[in-house]
C-alpha cells in the first residue's frame, strides 16, 4: 500500500567524539524513506537545491522510492545542517544550519501522490504539515512528527494539527516540553488528550513508548554497543514503523506494536554508522533476524 | 532457600517537588528485605541506634524477616539521610547525612546466618562487603551492589571484591564512572571483564540491563504514572530479584531473567508511595497480576 512522506532532504556535516563526516546525505524524509523502503514502496515529497548530488537521488530510486515529488530549485542550495554530538552520544549541538531552499518549502504533491493512504508528515512547521492534508483526500492514516521549535513558536497551529492527525511521534524532551510533565507516562496521556488517536514517545537509547486510549506500553531499544552516529535514528524509527503498517495495510493494535518493534530495529541499525551507510549494507532478512533476537530478549 | 542481606537500615527525610516526609523507615537492607519477603524468607544483618522505633522492627518481623542480625547499639543513633528530588524525580541532592552507628558497622553474623546460600551485599564499603564473605562458607550465589563513593575512593578493594562475587548490581551512572564508557552495552561488558559472572545495570525509569558471557538483554521498567518517591527503588529491585532466585533455588539463565522482571515489578510498586508504604499495601498476587500485564506488554 502506498506510503507518502513529506519532509526535509539535507546535507549534513557530523562530528562525534571520535570521528567527523562532511557533507553526507541527511534529512528527515531521507532517513524515513530509506527505512520504510525495507517494507513498502515510498513516495517522497521534499525540496533540494541544484547542488544536490545526483547519486543521492539514484540511491533512493534504486530502493523503489518514488522521487517525483522531490523538487529541485534551480540555482538553489540544499538544506545544510552541521552538528556535534556530546560524549553521551545523545545530546547534540547545532553548529550551523542553513535552511536554504527548505526555508520556502511549500509541498505541492504530484497528482500521482494524492491518493496515498498512509501519510507521514516528517518534522516541519505545522502549517506546512497541514497543507499536505488538503492534498491527500485518500488518507487513511496520518502520522506526524514535531519538534521543540514548533511547540514553542507555533503552538496554536500545532494544536490545530493534532486534531487532524491519527498518530503523533515525538521525542521524550518534546513531550515534557509540550505538557510540562516530567513523568513520560502521564505526559503521554496528556498529549493523547490533545487529539491524536495514538502517541509514540521516542526515548533514544531507551526505546519508545506507545499510548492510545486503551493501551500504554514501552519497548526497549535493541542493545547495541556500536553507536557511531545517532543522526536520523528517530526518522528511521518512524520509517520502519510506517513502512511496516503500509505493508500490512492496517493499523490494528497488534500491527501497531509489531510496527513499533520494526521501527526500533531499523533505528538500531541506522545508528551503527554515519548517514545511511549501515542501512545500505543490510536487507530485510537482517531486520527479521534481529527481530527474532529481539522477541527472544523480551520473552521469559 | 535462605537469603541473607547485609546493608544499611536508616531513617530518611525525603523532599519531592510536591511533598515532604520526615523520619520514615529507609535503608538499603530494609528495602531489599521487604521486597525479597514477597518470595522467600530473609535474614537481615544491619545496625541501628537505640532511637530506632520498635514498630519498624515489628514490621519486618511480621514479614518473616529474621532480624537476629540487626544489632542495636546502646546510646547510638540510627543512620540518617535527608534528600531532595529534582523535578525529573530521578536526580537527587543529599541535604544531610549522618552515618551515626552505621559508620562503625562491622557485620558479625549470628551462627544461624552463616550457612546462608543466597547472599546480597547491599551498598557498603567493599572492605565491609568482603568481611561478610569470610563468614558465609555455605554461599552458593553472592551478589553485590556498589556506588560512586567506593568506585572513587576504594577502587583496589572494589576490584578485589569483584573477583569474589557472582553478580554485581549497579546503576547506569556508576557503570559509566567505573568504565569511562558512555555506551551502557559496552560498559556492561567491561564491568563483566572485571570478574563478576553477571552484571545488572539499573536504569531507573528506563528499566535494567543484564550481561553475562553468553547473554545481553534489556528489560524496560513497568510504565507507571504515579512516581511519588524513587528512594529504595534499586534496593527493591535487587530484593525482588534475589528473593525470586532464592525461592526458585537456582540461578539458571531462565530463572535470572524472570528474577530481573520480578525485581522491576517490585520496584515499580515501591516508587508509588513514600518509604515502604506502597509495598505494605500489596501482596504476591498483585505482583503476579502486574507480571501478567508486563509479559503481555512485551509480547507481539
Amino acid at each position: 500500500m502506498s506510503l507518502l512522506v513529506v519532509g526535509s532532504v539535507a546535507i549534513d556535516s557530523i562530528q562525534t567524539p571520535t570521528e567527523t563526516r562532511e557533507n553526507v546525505l541527511g534529512g528527515s524524509a531521507t532517513y524515513f524513506s530509506y527505512a520504510a523502503s525495507f517494507f513498502a514502496p515510498v513516495k517522497l515529497v521534499g525540496v533540494v537545491g541544484e547542488d544536490f548530488p545526483a547519486e543521492h537521488v539514484e540511491l533512493l530510486r534504486r530502493r523503489g522510492i518514488d522521487t517525483a515529488g522531490l523538487h529541485v530549485v534551480r540555482g538553489g542550495k540544499t538544506f545544510f545542517w552541521k552538528g556535534k554530538y556530546l560524549p553521551n552520544m545523545n545530546d547534540r549541538e547545532t553548529l550551523e544550519v542553513h535552511l536554504n531552499v527548505f526555508g520556502d518549502f511549500r509541498p505541492a504533491l504530484p497528482d500521482s501522490f494524492r491518493q496515498s493512504e498512509f501519510i507521514f508528515l516528517a518534522n516541519g512547521s505545522p502549517v506546512t504539515q497541514m497543507s499536505v492534508l488538503a492534498q491527500t483526500p485518500g488518507a487513511r492514516l496520518v502520522v506526524a512528527d514535531t519538534m521543540d521549535l514548533w511547540i514553542r513558536e507555533q503552538h496554536d497551529e500545532l494544536m490545530a494539527l493534532f486534531k487532524r492527525i491519527d498518530g503523533l511521534v515525538m521525542n521524550d524532551s518534546e513531550a515534557k516540553l509540550l505538557t510540562g510533565d516530567e513523568n513520560l507516562v502521564s505526559a503521554g496521556h496528556k498529549v493523547l488528550a490533545l487529539g491524536p488517536r495514538f502517541v509514540v514517545i521516542k526515548k533514544g537509547e531507551h526505546g519508545a513508548m506507545f499510548f492510545s486510549q486503551h493501551e500504554t506500553y514501552v519497548l526497549p531499544a535493541f542493545p547495541t554497543a556500536q553507536v557511531i552516529d545517532p543522526t536520523g535514528a528517530g526518522d528511521s524509527f518512524a520509517g520502519g514503523m510506517m513502512g511496516y503498517l503500509a505493508a500490512q495495510r492496517n493499523f490494528e493494535p497488534k500491527t501497531l506494536k509489531e510496527a513499533m518493534a520494526y521501527g526500533i530495529l531499523v533505528a538500531s541499525f541506522a545508528v551503527e554508522d554515519f548517514s545511511l551507510e549501515r542501512l545500505k549494507r543490510i536487507d530485510r532478512s537482517d531486520l527479521d533476524l534481529r527481530m527474532e533476537q529481539y522477541r527472544k530478549m523480551l520473552s521469559f
